[in-house]
């Protein structure tokens, strides 16, 4: 049986952070088992908010390789591509902005929440407030079947149905309609070292899979727990309290976790101890990664050839569905 | 020395009519002796309005293809292409897209006025609604310096300008500034047979290039002229009369002109010896054009073949800018 398409990928704006390996990471190395993934490093997505700085992008393009080789995402059986060198992904582009109305793309959950979070409102640019459009165009090209999304992601890919809709009523039956996949709820989002906001590099609460060990251990030892936690003997809360979220995804003895759970509660463990034994666990997960990454970083070459190799095969799916958008559309001149 | 490039074209939405022959054909005709001339066959923005009819923008290409040579816009002198062949076009748009605000195009003057044109308001399509930021694309990846617009689409070589200048201050002195040559007033804007609005396809007031000779006899003889001049012997008025101002246009002898007007003035002349005169001017000019349209159309294939040879050219000059840009832009990875 055909393996069904699945894209993901993420914008190169710096390197990646345990966020988007509890996120997307975990989940990419398992779906390339069972599935045709393709993973895009989105630059053309990354400028349309770091226009300004491509110089940051065009780092950040090396720094994502290297982690998604690290972590375990294979060439041999994940085609990760530069979103830039698809320029067939600017055309369909271009032909799906005809699709969409303005107050339609006004609409869109996901802008309104970007737009807000970054403070463009009337200053907004147009790449930015188009970029759901780019994405349809992402993920039809690739005939893709399945969109791994968080549910903040959700409206995305409805929209890119409604153009596929669209397009096939208008022009005929050649594009595929995507479906989310919406991955487990234990691999939902991570909270930042501050325990509150998501971990996010521009929040700078960040643990990055290239951490070095001095550096990861400080991070971990810097951690909020509960602040009314004054003393060893106090009792302590659990929830809400940044190191025990994260010994909840990354303790592998849960038994051994509940019972430090426990003993917090009733007062008598103290935070060095459960900061510690979190490091601990954290080293235990990201020394290996953290090793192969260097490993790969010794030969940059390499690393970009592996990237063109996965590129030029992408580019050939989409000059296929190029050529039949163009069919379809009455555009194929010669 | 150099000679300048110039940037020119039409949206392939029906054949070319005699108010493109007098606003822009006849100029062109005399630019591909001093400049180096691009004439655009501009599908993809035609598409943005007729997206539902793309078999009606398809067999237009061709009509304008045939009008061009018939009219005399020669392959050899003028490199003529169709837009949607540039796919360049696509990618530096939507990197153009980065460098203007939503706000900025809803205040596009010429964008604002075919909004209302068109009843589109709040239904917009993106397509249409960015469509300044696809002209910026067209007009820069060619390096061109001039482009021959009317007064009413100046603001479209602002917002280029505009592109340009942010473009080249945040990546490097890549892009070319173009100017507007606007044309000199005689070739202005032509009106319909109706003497009203001005001849459009649309309005259903237009003489085409390739209307029969008995055809356009029918057409000048319905032409508005005086509704004052019931009788041939009452005076009557040039002015607002549709037939004296193609006169003014088309008359070759410019004396005979100018009497008949006297004649019409004080009574006597009639309407429709006014319109056989304007007739047979009017055959005069458009038979060898017709005459040699219906030669270019017997071999539809060496008419596309010219195309695609003109497409090819054009296309080494997009290549070339694109991979400045991209360099410029640090997205050159390989």
């Amino acid at each position: 049986m055909k393996r069904k398409i699945v894209l993901t990928g993420d914008r190169p704006t710096g390197p990646l952070h345990l966020g988007h390996y509890v996120g997307s990471l975990v989940n990419r190395i398992a779906l390339q088992e069972t599935h045709e993934q393709f993973v895009m490093i989105a630059d053309v997505q990354a400028l349309t908010d770091n226009f300004e700085t491509p110089e940051k992008v065009r780092a950040s393009v090396t720094e994502v390789a290297l982690d998604y080789l690290a972590v375990g995402i294979d060439p041999t059986k994940s085609t990760i591509f530069i979103q830039s060198m698809i320029p067939e992904i600017a055309e369909l582009t271009i032909f799906y902005l005809n699709l969409v109305t303005v107050a339609r793309l006004h609409r869109n959950p996901t802008v309104k929440e970007e737009i807000k979070l970054r403070g463009f409102e009337e200053t907004i640019p147009a790449g930015f407030f188009m970029y759901p459009v780019n994405q349809a165009a992402d993920i039809t090209f690739l005939n893709t079947d399945l969109v791994p999304v968080g549910n903040d992601q959700l409206p995305m890919i409805e929209q890119t149905v409604e153009i596929v809709r669209k397009f096939n009523r208008l022009y005929g039956d050649v594009l595929t309609e995507p479906q989310a996949l919406v991955p487990p709820a234990l691999t939902g989002r991570l909270p930042g070292l501050d325990g509150k906001a998501k971990m996010a590099k521009s929040a700078g609460n960040a643990i990055f899979l290239k951490d070095e060990a001095d550096e990861l251990t400080k991070k971990v030892m810097s951690m909020f727990t509960d602040p009314n936690h004054l003393r060893v003997e106090d009792p302590g809360q659990v929830e809400d309290n940044a190191v025990f979220m994260y010994l909840d995804i990354f303790g592998r003895d849960k038994a051994a976790v509940e019972e430090m759970k426990e003993h917090y509660r009733r007062g008598g463990l103290g935070d060095v101890k459960i900061k510690r034994y979190l490091n601990d666990e954290l080293q235990a997960l990201l020394t290996p990664i953290r090793d192969r990454r260097k490993q790969f970083a010794q030969d940059p070459a390499a690393v970009m050839h592996l990237i063109r190799e996965g590129t030029a095969k992408t580019r050939e799916r989409a000059i296929a569905t190029m050529a039949r958008v163009r069919q379809a559309m009455k555009i194929d001149y010669f």
